[in-house]
């Protein structure tokens, strides 16, 4: 027989947890058996603390009757993988240039390391997840990306190698999963009818993704909170934009430097039919969650005109 | 375009939130696609506030993936209709004496007033809620219960009319109507092979229910914190008990009053197969969720030896 | 060992009910797997012999292949209990004008007793019978009814209190329980977004829930034998009418009465999608099953022009 | 328009025929979704109005939601078409010696044409049936039936030629065919494992086909009205009998000559699994209908002791 | 234990034999899940070796992933048959005229014998297979095929008895048989609405039935190797054909004789949807899977222009 | 229009390869719908041929309707990438000595680039393949393995560090992927309930793996032909052994060396329940299609006593 100590303050903090899980019913109510890809990138990838809070927010997701997909990048813990093996990394417009030891590379620690660590992490908290890379189930039929840049007035074709672009989603081995309440995690990789393999643009496929598996919303976690008028003063977020209205402060010089492809990616998504884009800070513990489940919000939502 | 203002407390009390949530986590992922009975009634039944705690608490557990199943009572509503028409209620041995006329009233307040209320107010906060009399699907098969007084140093057989005991429940119904995702509401009457309508007592009635259809937990919602030693102090609760030790409690004299039935109908649910029987107080802000989803819990469980 | 005697007049008594059996098998596989709904209402709801055919005509029908769903009305139960609590009935164009404590008495009456009562009913022949109002399952949506009535030349709007109509009728309920082989019983109440409870007339609602559902026909239990030229002469009958010529025999005068509310539920039903309506007198002993099951049928057929 | 005339007469036949559906309420219920396997033979099928009587019962069966499965025979008519080809036909203790010849013979006359005209008759009063000889799906594997026959007071083993028993019965085809609400009609042929084909008796065919499937019942269509004390005097008809019963009265000459091997078949039914086995007479009309559905019955019904 | 004796030539062969499974693969791949109809006709109906090459050729088609269904036709069996009873066989414009007895003759010869022969060979080989009269489950729909002739100059009608052609195919029960891995195999009869049967020309048949489940490939199995410009010229052997090269070789005098009809059904097949159909010879060892399985296949191809 | 020479050779051949296609009909047949791991390794997994030839045999299975799944090994390419990022490979008992950096290279290479290149390649000749770590779904439950070495006649327990050995198999994601045929291909990785990966004995998890979905073959791809009497003279392969007798052959001296943990991992496999474990050289071309459709295989089986 245990008796236990009842004290007013502990009656009330009990009160106060209940209240925040019923302010989360509606938000659930209206999401349930959606599906929402979340794009997971930047600091959130190598922050221990990050990585735990994020697995906890996707597998309560699950819980509570979403189903989340997981698209991840890995941009940082290649080039140290690089390194290591004594290659240097080399970019072109924002894109690694990928010969095919490049390629060896980017596969181990894409699928090998980062996809793996995410599903042990979702794994541990009480997930279902599978590891997917594109090439599974013939999930990302890719083809080799052509990119132009412009020299000395003249537009010339550059080869990048192995990197390539998304053709088509194949959604049958996804769909699959998510019926029978797993978590896929998946790899930017795509793959050819003859059976080669492409590096993709992680924030891009992720939009493919989304629309091809009709998912509501795609959360894009980066290292900043959102879009800023002024990118120095956090008071300055926009908290709900369209796409003519980014593409407007584009042009106006508003948003600049990385945030570009960014914004382009959230657009793909858009077209691709996904009806809202989140760009969230991943350093804002359970980001996820708060902006799924908030009225407010906590970062940046992007919409159709 | 709207900006927000982001102060710090903001910021706080936000991620203090979503902490909440993730503290829900593991209780979520241990009860997923369980079968939690509740019996509501008391004080609980009649208090607006606390309809509505109970009714959000109920449809976040079908959220987060649990299956409720609600069981209700009617006392003192019945009692209040009986009087407007003119009847005296009447009790023997804590039982309504029953005759046809006061059949047709706790029919009418069981099913056509409380079931439906609860089942309105399950509605209005995103839950799917199908009410059920136990003559639908002949979900309560039951037959007249036989009552004995002592009288003079006599037993005596008393007649209390229409008041059944459950022969047997038959969960096809039930479980259809779990499986795809509603909350059955039930009233507690059975039907006899003839079609004759009785009226039950709703505890025992949700410890039938319970073990039959396999549920792992009951939930009693009474207007006490639990079983204390002593009845004014609630620092006295006691957390969790045994059958034997609450046997022990009664015959001690520990346990009186109206908490000893109270106490057979969880020992009955107990031996019908349900892991445990938990009393908590309905006057408890969300007592259901703190009870199913926090550590220490709110009231007394009761377990096999 | 048990040794029979058979007389020739036993033989041909047992020959002519296969025959009848026989007759009703063109029926039964031109209805086969058919939705039907059948409105219950007018005096073979209070005579306990028509109570019984009734029943048994719904549960032979379910077993024959067909899935009947039934519609009650409540009227003069509903006016006896609201006598018994002390409150005077008042209607407005036919609707019975509901304030919250009418609201209280209809909802006993209809869902507490009638429906109870028709399910215990159907159970006691073999059927599995599942009792609903409205409100379960979101079934039936409804927003409060504006009336108005002609005042001193002018057309002014009547407050009826929690007089509804229907808005939207939420089938998955009612289908999942038509493919368990449950026979629906369904009381006339909606619930509005907010939980709020209406009133509803039953013969309109039983049109909107056939139409909803796709029935093939409406079956309409009233107290005459159908459409009459002449209503004290049972021979001038009309068998089968179209909207067009009922709407011309009300213009004209024919049809008068307490008959006109009803022919504008049936015209309902069928722009609603039903494919024909039927008129049937409740106190012709299996009205119910010689309407759909006899080439001549029994009362009076509406169809679309 | 069209108004009909309505005679008290008129009236009162419908009303008895109304009531003759309802008294078949409770048997449909008992049996709602059992198998029931009808032997059909003698009489019944040269008879073009037995066919129909029969055919139309099955069907009835089948819409009331019973699972009726045919087997038939076909003696005579394969007697006619070997004498055609100007083959005699030989009979060694009731079985017929099976030539290769003959064999041929046995299978168009069984398959193609006694098989194909039940099917057609069946589908003509809107059964969806699906003729079938035993070697589809494997459904009947089958050996050579070893006989001996008593010489000079020795038991020598004759050959029968391609006279076969059921070795094993495969129902999985069956059951397919049931549960898309198919009549399965069967010939009694079986297959050995290298593909030969055996003749077998369909008594005894029908018996294993019932015992395998579970089948509740089999119902002997034969030219007699069951076993009758006096074969001469209908009045003599046992109702109900047990298997000792009738082991006693073959031992004491009662039962004789051509029963005999029914008999024996309907024991190997018995001991099979089939819970009851009737002998009824095909001259009857819809004696099949009025076997199940009355509670006198018509025929003699054989149990287990 | 065993020890086995390898030599070097033993090890090329058993690598060829691999060779050629994997060869296969590409096809197999292809052709998965598709639906492949086989009209099985001609001297492979009576050769025994052909018989077994085409069973086993159908079953590996079934193992492998394909779905076929075989049509048979009957002609010389038809012929020898009613030689037997003493009936002459006429035909008119190549379809036989068929009185009542003839019918009787052509359901028995079809469904009694050729039929059954190929369920028990293609079970012989580990196939499923269901024998189906066309009568099964409503499968072909037929009405009375109205025949012209020419005579003096004017086009008259000739009574050709019981010959019909094809309504309309009810794909039902074929489907529920193939989904459950089952090969069909079907006789060419029809029925019409009142149960009357009706003799069908097979390649016409075969072409409905292939149109109607949404066949991919007609294999018409014949006695010559395919379209040849000169048919005792192997050398000649057309590998592909268009409707409109057919259609104009049958102009100018290219195809002649019986090989005309035969084109026609061809034509029928594609006009029903089918993507080609092959007219192979059955004589040639394994013709079906030569034809499907290898790139050049065996006989002529036929497709729409 | 294309005509075709076909010479008699031609003829010849292409009949051969027919009768090739139908000598695996009855293996097709007997191991219709079985499940069939085939752990794959040695050679066969950098030889450019041999990797074709092998992801050609396992989709040619699942065509045929088996079911393979493939367990990968990797040790030399761990190797290569080791020396690559300057580490030394370290074995004690042939078990990698694994530490945290060990096991990061170890997941890359198996995970990273051979599971991901097993898949490309059964999806380039039509497979629909999947990879999965065994951390997938908790795929493979490992605990750290406690290995201990004798030193100075003592036995001491060493730390092999993240070297693991399968606790429990979590079968249902392999078998939701079966069942939608995909073939799964798992790296030998496990976790435990902490989310920590160990590095695992392909051999004995793919027999882990085997014994847990009820595999009844395992094939064992090695670099060898088999056990052998005398490993220099392939004539002296052993084509069927029981455990006892490789017990007994390893006790003699017979097997030694490498072959010895292979044969351990065969035993482990049949404990598990798997039926037969065969160990093949994966050098000759196709040696999985011939092991498993030839009657006298290519390797050695070894089965249960």
């Amino acid at each position: 027989m245990e008796k236990i100590e009842k004290t007013k303050m502990n009656k009330m903090n009990r009160t106060l947890k209940a209240e925040v899980l019923i302010e989360a019913l509606p938000y659930i109510c209206k999401f349930q058996d959606q599906k929402i890809v979340i794009k997971y990138g930047g600091h959130a990838m190598v922050n221990e603390d990050a990585k735990n809070w994020i697995a906890k927010d996707v597998v309560l997701l699950r819980f509570v009757g979403l189903n989340p997909v997981v698209v991840h990048g890995g941009g940082p813990e290649i080039n140290k993988a690089m390194e290591k093996m004594g290659k240097e990394p080399k970019f072109i417009h924002g894109l690694r240039v990928t010969d095919e030891d490049t390629l060896d590379i980017v596969k181990m620690v894409l699928v090998g390391k980062i996809n793996g660590d995410i599903v042990s992490k979702l794994g541990k908290y009480g997930g279902k997840a599978v590891g997917l890379s594109g090439k599974s189930g013939h999930l990302i039929k890719a083809k080799k990306k052509i990119q132009y840049v412009v020299k000395e007035n003249e537009k010339v074709e550059v080869d990048l190698g192995r990197v390539g672009e998304v053709e088509e989603i194949n959604t049958e081995l996804i769909d699959i999963l998510i019926e029978k309440r797993y978590i896929p995690v998946i790899s930017p990789l795509g793959i050819d009818n003859y059976g080669n393999a492409f590096n993709l643009n992680a924030d891009i496929a992720a939009g493919d993704i989304a629309g091809a598996i009709g998912a509501k919303k795609l959360i894009m976690i980066t290292d900043v909170d959102g879009v800023m008028a002024d990118i120095n003063d956090p008071s300055t977020l926009y908290k709900k934009l369209t796409i003519s209205e980014v593409e407007e402060m584009i042009e106006k010089g508003i948003i600049t430097g990385g945030m570009i492809p960014k914004i382009e990616a959230c657009i793909n998504a858009l077209n691709k039919g996904v009806e809202s884009v989140h760009i969230i800070n991943g350093k804002i513990p359970h980001s996820v969650l708060l902006e799924i489940f908030t009225e407010e919000g906590i970062g940046t939502m992007i919409v159709k005109d």
